[in-house]
C-alpha cells in the first residue's frame, strides 16, 4: 500500500553520521531515507538577556531547508528578509524539546544552539532534526565536560521524534513526502527514551480523526521511537 | 487547589457577544473568564496568487496581542518591524483550523480573513480565539449567503478549541494564566461539533507525560468541549 | 445639513471608560459617537538610552488601528512588516502633546508608555486617542503615588483635542467619518485645559482656506474643548 | 535679539539655482540662509496602483537629510533599514502640500515625484522643500508640455511655505537652528500665492501657546510668504 | 612554509561529486581540501520582470554559508533579516561570471539560478563555488537540453576560480584560511577554458603590493586555473 | 573614438572643492566631469563593539546615490527598506580601501566616517568617492590634531582610484557613463602615492579579456593616477 513497499510501522533506514563537518563541537548528519539533515551543535559562553543572573543556561535551536533541498526550489529567506511562519514553528518546537532535556542549572551561564539545516528533504524533516540535534547536543556536552566548562552530564534523558499519520485510512509510521502530501491526518510525537511523552502535535489536513485513531497512532510512534533510541545509542557508542 | 477555586473539568464563564463592532461582516467578542480578544471576519473578493483560478475560496487568520493585554507590557509588533514566531505559530493554527471547516468550493473565489486581537489575556487566548472565531465566521458566511455571494452554506461544521493541562500532577481543563505559567503540561485541543479531532497539541513544559495522562486530559477536553458547542449554539441562535 | 443631523457646533456623545483593561496601570476606553479607542498607560522603570542620567522621565505614545476597525480593511501593520506614515505620525503627535503636559522632572527616571489602539473608527481618532490618553496618564500618575514612586503629581494641565473642518462651506466641530471624507478642509487642534493651544494641525483636503475661516475654526474648537475638558473631569471624580 | 540681527520678521537671503543637476526634468537648489536642499521632479508614466484607471495623476514627495547635514551625524535611514517618523512626517506634509497645487486629471496618468534631499541643515528644512520643490515641480510641467505629454498647464497655483515661531516671547520669521531648538513654539505655514492657506502646523514646544500668539505669528508668515512668492517668481522668469 | 606543507603554487586536493542531492537538475558539492560547498542548479521558466520580452534568458547566484560552517557561529542571515554585504559582494560575483559564461539568447526566456551553500569553510569559498557552480550549471544545461526546453548548448566556455595572494612575502595559490587571514595581499581570478580572464579582484589586506607582485600572481592563478579546467572535465566524463 | 573626443588616456576634468558644507570635520565635492560627489569626513569618539579595548581606532564608508542622480530615477533605498547588493559592494571598497591608507593606532579609539553621496552621476562615482573621500578624511585627521585628540598624523599615504576599460577595442582611462555601458570590460584600480597598487577589480563586462590587455589597463591607470595624486595635492596645499 505504501509507494515505497514499506508495511505500515515500518520505518525508513536511519543513518546517524557524527563529526560530519569539522568546527562545531557536536556535528551529525541524520537521514530518514532520503531525508538529510545536518545538525551542528554550537557551545557559546553566556546566556541571552533574559536569563542572565539566574546561574542557568539556555539551549536553543534554528532550522532551515536549502532552497533546492525541495521538488521545487523555494525562496531563501536570507533573501526574503525573514523567515517564514513554518519555519519559526518548527524551530520552536526543536529548542523547546531539546531544551527540556537537559537540566539548565548543571549547564551553566553557557549556550548551546543546534542548527538544523535541511539539504535534501523527503518527509519528516522536523523529526529528523530532533533525533539529530540530540545526538550533536550530546557530543557539545560531552566536550564541554572534557574541557572542564561543566562537571556533570546535563542530559537528562535522550528523546528522539517520528512523524506518523493516517494514510488512505490506516495509520502509518514515518512519512516520506508521496505519502505526507496525501495523509488525512499528519502527527509528529517527541518521546524521552524514558518512554514519556515530550510533545504531541496531530493535524487534520484532509479529514478530521477520532479519538481512537489518536490512540492508534500514538502507539505506532511508541513502536517507531523505540528504533530510534537503538540507532541513536549504537551512534553514540 | 485550583487558585480560581474551579473543579478540575471545570471551564470559565463563557460569553460571545455578536456584532461586538460595527464594520465587520462577522465581529466577536469572545471572553473566557478574563481573557478577552475581538475576532471579526473579513469577506474579501478573490483569493492569493496561488490559489487563483481552482474555482475555490480561502480561509486565514492573524492574531495579535494589545501590548499591554498582559501583566508587563510587550513590544509592539509592529513597532518592532515583525511578527513573533508564537504570534505566526498561533496564528497558523487558528486560520488552518478555521479553513479545515469551511468547503473551499462552496465559498467561490473568496477570501474570508478572520483578525484575533486579544484585548487582555489570563490563558487560553488561542483556544478563545478558534472558539470566537468559528462563530464570526458563520456571521460572514451568512452575510455572503443574504448579498447572494455564495449559494449555499460552505460550513461544513463548527469548530472550538480548550486548553487542558496538568497542574500539579492533576489533569485540569481552561487554565487561566497563573496554572498555565505552573503547569507541567499544556495541551490545546481543536474539535467540530461531530465530535471528531481537528488539532492536538500537546507540550511537556515542566515534565514529560505518560501515555494515560494524555488520554485523561483528552477526556477532559471532551467534556468541555461539549459545554463550548452549546454556548456556540446558543450564541448563533 | 450634517448627516447626524448636529449642529455645526454640535459634537458626539463622548463617553470615558476608566480601568476598562485589568493589567494597565491606566486603562481607557473613550468613545467619540461610533469611534472607540482603548487608551492604556504603562509604567516602565527607566528612561530611553538618550534621557539617561538627567535625573528625568519620558512620556512616550503608539497608535494603532485594529485591522477591520475600518470601513474595508486595512493590512495590518506588524504582517506588513513596518508602521505607515500615517501611524506614526499621529503617534508622534499623541506623544508630545501628552509628553508636553508632564513636568519631566517630578516623573524621576521613570517612562509612562501610552498605548492608543483603535477598535472601530469613525473619524477623530487621534483626538480621542489624545483625549482618552491623558485620562489614562492621569491615572497611572495617580497609581505611581500610590505606591511612592513619585512624591508629587507631575501633570501640569490636563488635555484634550478635537478636530474642527470646514464641510460644505461650513465650519463644523467633531467630523464624523463621513463629513471628513468630503471635508474641504480639515484641523485637529490640542489645547490645555488652561485655555492655551498645544498643537493646531490645519490641512486643506479639498480646497485652500482663508485666514478667516482659521479664525472660525480656532473659535468652533475652543468651545468644544471646553466640553471635552468637563468630560474628562466627571470620568476622573 | 536674533543670534543673526535680523528683525523679527526677516528672512534669511534666499536664493533658488534651477537645473541644478542635468538628468532630472526639474532640478532646483534652494537656499534659506545655511539651510540647503536639492530638490529634483520626475516624471513617470503611469500612476500607483490604488489611482489606476481613473484618468488622473499623481504627485508624491519623499525627504531625506544627508547624514552629516547636520551638527552631528544621523545615522543613514538605508543603513537602519527604515525612514524615521520624523522623515515621514516632513514627505507627507511636502507630498500633500504639492499634489494640492495641482490639477490632477490635467496631468493625465502620469506621476511626478519630488525628491527633497537636504545637504546642509540649518532650520526651515521642511519649509525650503517646499518652496523649491515648487520650483521644481513647475519645471517639470513645463518639460512635459514641451514634450506635448500634457496639453494645459496643470498648476492651480504656486505655493510656499515658512516657519514662525515664539522666541524669547516674541514672534519670529524664518527660524535658524538655534532659535529653532529654543523656541517655545514652533510653525510651518504652507500658503497659495493666492493668499489662501494650505497647512497651518503650530506646536508648544517648550510652552504652550495663547490664540492672541497663534494670530501674531500667521501674521507674520503671511508677510514672508509674499516674499518667498516674489523670489520664485524671478526664479522662474 | 606553508601550513600545509604545500609548495607555492600547489593546490589543495578539489573533488567534485555530481548529482549529490536528487531534486535539483544540477547539484554538486566541490571539495578544496576542507573547504565544503554545496552547488545547485535550479531551472525556472519565465525570467525577472526587468529581462521580460526580450526574448533572452537569466542565469543568477545565491550564497550562503551555514552558521557553523565557520571557527566560530555567525549570526543565521535569515534570522537577521537581511543578507549581508560580504553575502551579496560574493553572490554578485558568482553570477556575474556564470551569467557571462552563457549565451542568454540560446537560454530562451528561462532563469537558472545557481545556489551555493557552503557547509564547512577553510579559505576560497567563492572561488569554490564559482568552479562548482559552472558544472552544476552545465549539468543543467544538459537536462534542458534532454527535455527539449534548449536546442543548443548555450554555453560559451567553462570557467574556473582560484584565489593567490601574497603570503610572507611569497606569492601563494590557493589559500587556506590561515594564510588567508595573515595573508598581505589577496585576489580571486575567474578565467574561462579559453585562457580568456573573467574577474580580477585584488585588494591588500595588510600592505599596498606591486605591478609585479600583480604579475606574478596574475601567472600562479593561470597555472592553478589548468589544472582546474582539468578537474572540470574528468567529473563531466 | 570617444563620445567626449578625449585621447584613450585622457581624464575628464577634475575638481575638489574643500569645506563644501560647514558641519563636517571634512567635506569635499568632488567633480569628475559630470559626475558629482559629497564626501563628508566625521569624528566620532569611540568604535564599534569589535574594535573595543585594542587601543585601535576604525575607518568606515558609506555610498549612496540621489534617487535622480542618474537617468531615471532609482527607488530611494531608505524608502525600500535595504541597501542594495550594489551599494554595499561599493562602499566595502571604499571602507577598505581608505582603512588601509590609515594606521590605526595612531588614530587612537576613535572613528572616522566617510559619507560618499552622489548627486549627479556619469559614470566612474565609485573611483570618485575614493579620491574625494581620501581627502575629507585627511582635512578631518588634520582638525583631530588641531583639537589634540591625535598626536601624530595617521596617514600613511594618500590613495586615489580610477577606472579603466576596453571600449571598442581599445584601453581607455576614465569611462563616462555613454562608454561604461558600452565597455567589454570595465576595471577599477585604487593605487597608494607610493606607487603600490590597493585594490584591483577587473570584470569582463561583454567579452573575457587577456592577460596582455590587464597589462595596458594597469599602466593606463597608473598614468591617470599620477595626475590624480597631482590634484589632490594642490587641492590641499
Amino acid at each position: 500500500m505504501r509507494p515505497s513497499g514499506r508495511t505500515a510501522s515500518q520505518i525508513r533506514p536511519v543513518t546517524i553520521t557524527r563529526q560530519f563537518t569539522q568546527h562545531a563541537e557536536g556535528s551529525v548528519l541524520i537521514e530518514f531515507g532520503n531525508t538529510k539533515v545536518i545538525c551542528t551543535a554550537t557551545v557559546e559562553e553566556g546566556v541571552p538577556r533574559f536569563m542572565k543572573g539566574q546561574g542557568k543556561g539556555w539551549v536553543t535551536a534554528e532550522y532551515s531547508m536549502l532552497p533546492r533541498s525541495t521538488h521545487t526550489r523555494s525562496q531563501r529567506e536570507a533573501a526574503r528578509g525573514k523567515q517564514g511562519g513554518r519555519t519559526l514553528e518548527i524551530q520552536r518546537l526543536i529548542a523547546r524539546a531539546l531544551r527540556g532535556a537537559v537540566d539548565l542549572k548543571l549547564l551553566g551561564e553557557n549556550t548551546v544552539i543546534i542548527d538544523c539545516d535541511v539539504i535534501q528533504a523527503d518527509g519528516g524533516t522536523r523529526t529528523a532534526s530532533i533525533t539529530g540535534g540530540c545526538v550533536a547536543l550530546m557530543d557539545a556536552l560531552t566536550w564541554m565536560r572534557s574541557k572542564g566548562l561543566i562537571k556533570a552530564n546535563p542530559m537528562k534523558y535522550m528523546i528522539a521524534a517520528i512523524s506518523v499519520g493516517i494514510y488512505k485510512g490506516t495509520p502509518i509510521a514515518d512519512l516520506e513526502y508521496l505519502e505526507d502530501s496525501a495523509a488525512e491526518t499528519d502527527m509528529n510525537v517527541v518521546m524521552a527514551d524514558s518512554g514519556q511523552l515530550i510533545e504531541v502535535q496531530g493535524t487534520a489536513e484532509e479529514a478530521p480523526f477520532s479519538f481512537d485513531e489518536l490512540q492508534e497512532m500514538m502507539e505506532l510512534s511508541k513502536h517507531a521511537l523505540r528504533e530510534l533510541f537503538d540507532i541513536q545509542r549504537a551512534a553514540l557508542n
